[in-house]
């Protein structure tokens, strides 16, 4: 309807998204799926001597997108505005006198569901690789920073040491947890039908339950074990809420940056072309995390598109079509973005400039009240009760003076020196060795993953 | 980007949505609207003797999509990376030497925040014709209907009589309401704001606020009372919320008509063109509500675009980017949505057939026990205590023998009979009297809304 | 704080909900995990020497609810205002001098998230019941009416003959399908951590990996592989996922019977109690399907409870707060109801009565025009184009004669009986082929499950 | 059932909440508005001549929660499981005689959709004053730091200075546009309704119109204008829309303290109790921002409490139950969780320890660098194209120099000191011009809001 570009309202469709996963989403490639499986409905038919080999051959042959074209079937659907009677037409037509087994004994959800199958077939393995390569540039990153020290926060606030390295190996996890996650759901998601209006296969007579698994066999996908009109809703839902998930992971990454950016803390900045990229119309000086900020901003809405899919589960009866105008827009939306999503991640942390030595200084901003736990615990080990030294060490750290001057305080407190002497003091308010375990940690991490993610 | 229609992946590019509506959001309609707001501050500028005349006057016979096009900024944009920046270069260039004054002192975010702001302008007036005519059409069809009794369902169980045009006034009621609230958030939403990086006007000098508001003004717009580098973003959350509410009555309504159209009802059609259009492929003798169940299906996509824009209120300091990006998304498809929800609507119940004959029938169905309850208030007022009364009629009503003999045995009862003779029974059996009180409270109702709905 | 039960104010606290299933969230339960946790890690660290093992054992007959109390807990609590803490100290004041080793070297985390792990521990254990327990009782509903014969229908009309017994062995299989997504994440649910500050684990120095592994082997829960001070956030929020995608197959089998038992529909009533239960206060002859109402009313607000943990993932660096003050309500409230709506379910589809007549009969209704498909099939295969073939059925269903007239006109009509002599057109239109075929796929799936839910 | 409080599992029944918030949706409570509905219906009966004028004096007098018991209520309750029906026992039981004219001619939601508009109309009273009371706080911390310069920070980047008072300016403007929401939408809201059992009033007979008003007259409410069984849904789920629009600004505030508490950038701190708080279990120097934090979270589970209302609005005819036992939990957590935020939030700015000491240092962080802009509109009205300025300065501020260097070059830079002299340069550099212009604007909207906060 709509063809010079300017006219577009959608940013999927000028803006947003990577072109190889938009294609798979094409109403062409639409055609080109449920063209297949009418296709392979025809092929079996013949194998079971129910359609005639040659008719079937000749459907086989007319099944494609040049033969029926999605100009031809958009134009029977304004007539007779049911999608699918539409393609089995243009199909009917295209094919000949073989034409009359088109579709035969199939209702409309037969194909749709199926080819929707065949659509999830592309998208889990875009998925699979995009999960698998995130991973990958943060297991890298993680490796290279193992033991780049950074102060822990909790609350915002400075807490105890630990490593870039960890922090990006913890992301890593999450990533690949989400890769097992979809290895799960797979199974259930690659599911089509080929039982007829019910989903009892009657209209397929004696043949229906063979019939329906060598359609399936054909295409690399497995029968809903007891249909209705349509696939259990369940599968769409699970999926929609998977892509939830991830897309909460990219908003946290995605958080993490835009903090680690922040002016005061000026520890990491996502790349940026210095030649050519504006950061601000009117302030020039600016390096502004835009790439995190639009992840960000995405991931909301791919959240909000796994609401529909749970309510579309209440179907009514044997089906009703509440589901199916908005899975047209909340599929290939909630799956085009996630995938951009990831890409986007995948870019950034693969050109993410770390500066460690700004993570130094800050970890040395509060003098050594970050390693606070640690004096504690000798305290209490050696006899301190474990109240009496937290109440010791929050009173020493606390005033007007700044956290800088705890170790000096410690020092200098005989309720300390008594247990530690202060060259002790000084060791154990020394961040290295918490550096070292997160850095051994890091390793430990590190080796799972690989394993994970080895081919 | 994509010019061939067969490659677009969002439905609302090809499939859903008006042209009149679709065409605010076209890119051409946004660059537009930014491009009016340089113009007014331009001229503005001028009034206040910052900007020479003559070069606003260029600036402004320049601020037109057919000398600064869509092309040439989205060319300037790919280098830059920056949508507004580009927008000025463009229009700076087509400005000739005026062009140094484009933007002047402006931040980015004025005009796109108040340019955001006069698309609402559009939006507001298409929703606010979309609810006085979907109201119009419930009144008239409320009216017709005034007294074509219909049984009253509770628990999906039949009740006491109610009326066809009682039931439709309650929707017509619930769409003036949302007028109400459309009315009473437009001057919230209808703010821009031309003051600076964030917000305090500083970049403007001494100007400021009478700049601030003679722009607003020429636009036909308020400023924001105390804006950061954006417009308060609980006015569009507001505004999603409205959506997401007038698309829960188009879920309410669709999903009567879906009701009332069971086989088992058939109480009430969606319109149906005979002669062309196909219920179903395989089998032919349906007649699907269609129409209602896409508006169902689109009504559970507009609510759940309600939810990034309430999160998108959670900006840091004086602002973030992580509303943007699915602002792009959310606001062209809200609307466009709710808008063709409303017009389905609008045309479902326009040609809404309804089978009084059929209601009659569904009222005789339960053979006066649909009246039980006036039997009761007269058993009581008569002396019987009400927890009796009710015990009696439970009593009376329940078993094999179907409610259908529920009359009959009061009759024949002298619990019953020793305060309400046989014939004054069958008289408070009688549904007439029920249909009466809906009828007169409906034309009471319609009074009220034919007042609210006045030009 | 309140201790009459008529000033509460959550149901959970006085109407809905199974006691054992509220008494895992019960305040008391929950210092009861926490101490475990605590007596867990002090055992462990006395097997690797790091404290006195009389200490160890002193703190473990320690850590009970009867020598730690709920109320001296919340009396410390009150004026430190840090709920561990106020466990710790309670513990250390219970176990006498050996208090001082309690809690040693760990952080507030590594005790509420292990403890946390032991309460999904007892939950999932009652959800996997559950599900199990409404399956079987779905298989055998659906066992006993593999042969009911019952119309189907798509978008409320009318279709073609299914099984009661097909439409439950659908809801049993959706039921089988979330027992098996609740084993797969159980084992991302089920972690805990004993790794200190920002999840190194430093604090516990070299023995850290040993001792979180013992700790966590201990407790029969695995350790979060890459913990910050949290566990991963990602898993509470699939969990919350799993349960949203529970409440939907609730509602769709609560919406499926308030559907059918619809006053026109009549084929199925949820248990009801003819003596005592009163339906309506005003209209006595109503049997409510109050319960499957409830179920319905519910399950929407256990989906809502999986928002607020998708937000919660995106923490901030090693941890913020801002999950913990809603998952003390979402995690609770989410599990109680689902649990709930498990139960109320299974009492229904066992306690629910089937009126096979009157399903017969609604079957009989359309005389015949449920059975178009199948005359439309032969017509194809005799060599009619399909597009005619429902072109011409179409016509023949259409119109005011209603639909029972499609079997006499089909009869008289000589482009069909050029193809099918009337008498095959009578047996053609016969349901009894596709209620065989329903019932015989009823079994196919049944089988399936049997074995799925085989202990 | 649960009398003693370890055993409860809602926070809000012991944890969280307003005792005086929290007594509105006690069970007492709720009770006592119930029985307030049927005493002005009983009474309004009278003034009719319908009810013996003694009778509902007698009605009346018993209508109090100390004659009619939440125990005897429940009591009844568990044996007829409807709950209005065990209230209007209870009450006929306690008015002796008089009682059969208890509930006379009403329906059980006549009574609870009454009593439910009576428990609104004193939330909203406590949410007025909420808002109020935050916003009058806000206003007064305003005005305290008017010119308290700080710098504006876009994208997490330092950006052009404004003052601390005018972003909490900002705050308190959107405050006082959700009591203006409150104000427009409470007269939606405070409606019930006598009507009967499908709305039509006809139980009632020839009076029901002006009963109907005289009943609401008398409980200071107006009646639903064309209910069904239940006033419209959209009514409920417009309050639960506001509710979360509340929340988000709620979220937003306490965002905002916990980025500005930051280690890094210290430069407000919500009100600690040193003596007593303890801020974490191993880092006793912590600092936690817990009361934001926990504001966060609630903010996050109000928001998701505004689902269910919305998919209640679909009500199936006269009605279903759909929405009850959702709303029985909605309502009282999100009015609770509301009130409890914002008194929360009161607190936090009431006692906000701001160190404008800190925000200086910030400021000075950049050098020059957050003016750039400055320079950059002085150096375009001086003659150097728009695009040439952002470039040159762009140049200017970019490198490992940082940022602190720009006035330095700029003052030595021939394409900057042609147009500008170096000493204009350092002026224009200065942020206190900014700063004036930030506190001149709050003034402004100040003014404004206390105008709208007069009483």
């Amino acid at each position: 309807m709509t063809s010079d570009t300017g006219s577009l309202i959608c940013p999927l469709d000028f803006r947003y998204g990577r072109a190889p996963v938009r294609d798979l989403f094409s109403r062409e490639a639409r055609l080109g799926r449920a063209l297949a499986v009418e296709a392979a409905l025809a092929s079996v038919q013949a194998e079971l001597g129910i359609v005639p080999k040659d008719d079937a051959a000749a459907i086989d042959a007319a099944a494609t997108t040049t033969r029926v074209t999605v100009e031809r079937v958009e134009e029977i659907e304004r007539s007779t505005r049911h999608d699918v009677m539409a393609i089995t037409r243009a199909l009917a037509e295209a094919a000949g006198p073989a034409g009359r087994w088109v579709h035969y004994g199939a209702t409309s959800a037969d194909i749709t569901e199926t080819a929707q199958a065949l659509e999830f077939q592309a998208v889990v393995a875009v998925l699979r690789d995009d999960l698998t390569d995130l991973a990958r540039v943060l297991v890298d990153l993680a490796r290279k920073h193992r033991s780049t020290a950074e102060v822990g926060r909790t609350h915002g606030q400075h807490g105890v040491p630990t490593t870039f390295g960890y922090k990006v190996a913890g992301m890593a996890a999450e990533v690949v947890r989400h890769r097992t996650r979809l290895s799960e759901l797979t199974p259930r998601l690659l599911v089509g039908k080929m039982a007829g209006a019910v989903g009892t296969g009657a209209g397929f007579g004696l043949h229906a339950r063979t019939l329906e698994e060598k359609v399936m066999a054909r295409l690399h996908l497995r029968p809903d074990e007891a249909p209705s009109q349509l696939v259990g809703r369940d599968r769409l839902a699970e999926f929609a809420n998977f892509l939830a998930l991830v897309a909460a992971t990219a908003e946290r990454l995605s958080t993490e940056v835009r903090n680690l950016q922040r002016t005061e803390l000026s520890e990491v900045a996502e790349p940026f072309d210095e030649e050519r990229q504006v950061g601000s119309s009117t302030m020039a000086q600016k390096r502004n995390p835009i790439v995190s900020e639009n992840v960000t901003s995405l991931a909301r809405l791919v959240r909000a598109f796994a609401l529909p899919p749970l309510e579309n589960m209440v179907q009514w009866h044997e089906r009703d079509l509440a589901n199916s105008a908005n899975e047209r827009i909340v599929i290939p939306h909630a799956v085009v973005l996630t995938d951009d999503l990831l890409t986007k991640l995948r870019e950034v942390f693969a050109g993410l400039r770390v500066d460690a030595s700004r993570m130094t200084e800050e970890l040395a901003r509060t003098g050594g009240a970050a390693m606070t736990e640690n004096l504690m615990l000798v305290l209490t080990s050696r006899g301190l009760a474990r109240g009496e030294a937290h109440e010791l060490l929050r009173t020493l750290s606390r005033g007007g003076g700044g956290e800088a001057v705890l170790a000096e305080r410690a020092r200098a407190d005989p309720r300390v020196t008594r247990l530690i002497p202060p060259d002790e003091v000084d060791a154990l308010l020394d961040p290295r060795s918490y550096v070292a375990a997160a850095a051994a940690k890091t390793d430990h991490v590190l080796a799972a993953l690989d394993r994970a993610l080895r081919p």
